[in-house]
């Protein structure tokens, strides 16, 4: 283990240098014109893999972006770990917001600055280094190992589904390990063990067949912009509870213990409020602050539109206003229960006077994985080795659909071991990642494959 | 009078053609690129006005769109009348949906489609067709004439104060005509008394200061788009009337006579709701629609805006979210009082979580017409005579802020003779002048002035 460590520790600056060149590479998913970088970032990516000893690599192409596969299975007998990323990035404007160009990375104090340094490439770029550790050193691993390196994840991953389904035998694991998050602080390791599901609708409410002068009208006729405003604020009870009749039924209850973990959590109310820019938090006091945010379920509205926008004034009751709304969902809710609940409520608190409608925009299921796994306790030890603290178990707030995309389509579980930080301003200029732990990252994660023996 | 009159029936086809050369100019006050329109159109007036036999015509530059004034004050000892219209328009989009060209007007059954053709050139057409029978025929006018069009009227009026007070001498005269409003059917005239004024403000509301995560930080921060939709669900109460502490306070409460008198108004219920395009009317139960209409003061949401409003997904708390708020009033509401009602009443019911704004955007006063003065009996006689029918009195839900105008800067009362239809299409596609009342327009206005030297 000592000589895969040093190994390891002897490489950083070649590490450094290598993350860099691929960071170079501006593989936007969402942007047409940037397609040759991205076949450019998953050559890159299949040449570094076969350079590193990985075999059966392949670039496959699909609908979309290309995913890159290469594995590892020299030790039979063992289990098999499918280590998940992707190397596809957020498009970079505003670009005059960037103190460095985001795509000539550059090494400010402790952090390495470029887009996509923490969202993902850095990423799955330190389990790269770990298995180059080892196969350097002794020429094996401790476990097989399977690559999965996806380019479509900023654009929802809408190849991923087919390549999983046409690909079942080749991504036969144990074990999924996700590098895609972040952990509580630089010398506070966490797990995410719970992630959030979602609804979102749009919802519409018709008043008259075409615009009206509020002066001839007003008075008379419901105003589709009140009549929403009545809706959506029937939508939370006076505590910022959903009022949705049926909403919380399948929420499963936070076990005492949970709480008692997810209290031990640091967490800084005034340090929230200042990064979130508010006054004062809000919502269910029946529940901490913490717990609403990852551990309940939520409601939001996204956007409001109706009538006139623009400067000054316009006396109009418009024919139409519209709202985006999404639920945060946790287990057991069923998103598509949520959208009929919704839908039924929203049919029940619309005044006679105008008439809506419920479109579904988009569903996600949430995810509470197992923390009595042996991959989760393989997890736990290798933070505990790399980064010197045992690490936190988190509930996350957002949603990563692939985590439900394997447990459906593979039956695997995923495991969700972050290196990156809450400031990492992913999707924002100025996107970084703290070198420090990129360097512990390897560490934990020649850790982690080790652990899985003695674990699995 | 005979003579007169059949001078103006005879000349039929030439006034429908002159109004269509100026229905051809496309003066839309609004759109800076069109300025060498509007000053076309106050050129054809003056060059109109002129060879109608009216002196002292100019065109009155101003800081935007100019004045055109002229008169004729061959009646020494009788009353003047001052005729207010103005010759600026709407913007005409959306271009796709007009039947035909809104600047090549076309006759169509008894309609003349053009965009202005009752708002408002249509009608202010007609009094110069009036004085030009009577010039024609006799060489003169039973009455004093003093005509003032302004080219800014629907952007506000703004350089209008300005000339008031500068040609205060010029401008004096003993009542003020203004046709710019509908009778309430093509065979029903009528007469507008009272009109309300209004308070117009935008509402914002500040959360975060930058937008969140929904998933990161649903739960935790109030979204300050429910915050906006709780807080303008409060404006109202259940049954629709106005929340406001103090609102209804100075209205001048309806007397059970005008009661009686607006009770007698033709007004069919499903008529209104076709028009409108709605299924039921709505508004306090206390009053009828038509008294909640006209005699009662509003509240309307005339714009609602904040997060993410295209298509699609995204989510995001919003860092704000604006409201654009009317009120329309009723004597003896004073408009500045009644925004800071208003702004007290949002200090109270802003949730701690959030921030709220109020900015006052527009202020109109609200006008209550005596009924028993002269001009108005001598309007009554000249419907009467022109349309064989008797007028009926109407309370608008629109303000004309021009009749406070000249009330507050001149000391003067205003009649408001309608030549329009409700369903004119003003602002709209398609907008129309149904040339029958043109026509008894003309006839009308012949028999108002000649009223005016009787009753007055």
């Amino acid at each position: 283990m000592e000589n895969i460590l040093t190994q390891a520790k002897d490489a950083r600056e070649a590490q450094l240098q290598e993350l860099i060149e691929l960071l170079r590479i501006p593989s936007i998913s969402t942007l047409p014109d940037h397609r040759p970088q991205i076949a450019e970032a998953a050559q890159w990516l299949a040449a570094h893999m076969k350079a590193l000893g990985l075999e059966e690599v392949e670039v496959y192409p699909t609908e979309r972006h290309p995913v890159v596969y290469g594995q590892w299975l020299g030790a039979p007998g063992q289990p098999t770990v499918l280590i998940y990323g992707h190397y596809d990035v957020q498009p970079a404007d505003p670009l005059e917001q960037w103190q460095s160009d985001p795509f000539e990375p550059q090494v400010r104090g402790d952090y390495l600055y470029a887009r996509g340094a923490a969202d993902d490439k850095g990423q799955l770029f330190v389990h790269l280094k770990a298995i180059e550790a080892y196969l350097k050193s002794t020429k094996c691993l401790p476990v097989n190992v399977k690559l999965l390196l996806e380019g479509e994840e900023e654009i929802g991953s809408t190849s991923l589904p087919q390549f999983i389904a046409e690909h079942q035998e080749l991504l036969q694991a144990d074990i999924v390990l996700i590098s895609d998050s972040h952990i509580l602080a630089p010398d506070q390791p966490s797990i995410v063990y719970g992630l959030r599901g979602m609804t979102y609708v749009e919802l519409q409410v018709q008043g008259p067949d075409h615009d009206l002068h509020s002066g001839s009208y007003g008075g008379a006729v419901h105003n589709p912009l009140g009549a929403l405003a009545t809706m959506i604020a029937k939508l939370h009870d006076e505590k910022g509870r959903v009022a949705i009749p049926g909403f919380y039924d399948r929420v499963r209850p936070l076990s005492e213990s949970e709480r008692a973990e997810l209290a031990r959590l640091p967490y800084d109310e005034a340090a929230f409020c200042r990064e979130a820019g508010i006054s004062a938090t809000w919502g269910d006091p029946d529940y901490t602050a913490l717990e609403r945010l990852g551990a309940r379920p939520t409601l939001d509205v996204n956007g409001l539109l109706g009538g006139f926008t623009g400067a000054g004034a316009k006396t109009i009751i418009p024919a139409q206003a519209m709202a985006k709304i999404s639920m945060r969902l946790v287990p057991d809710q069923e998103p598509h229960e949520i959208a009929q609940l919704f839908e039924s409520y929203i049919k029940q608190i619309t005044p006679l006077t105008v008439q809506s409608q419920v479109r579904a925009i988009h569903f996600a299921e949430p995810a509470l994985l197992r923390r009595d796994i042996p991959a989760m306790q393989a997890a736990r030890q290798a933070y505990r080795a790399g980064f010197g603290t045992e690490p936190l178990f988190t509930r996350e707030g957002g949603s990563i659909p692939v985590v439900t995309l394997f447990k459906k389509q593979l039956g695997l579980d995923s495991i969700l071991m972050g290196f990156g930080l809450p400031d990492d301003r992913l999707h924002s200029p100025n996107e970084r990642f703290y070198l420090p732990n990129f360097y512990r990252g390897i560490r934990s994660s020649i850790y982690f494959l080790q652990a899985l023996t003695e674990e699995g």
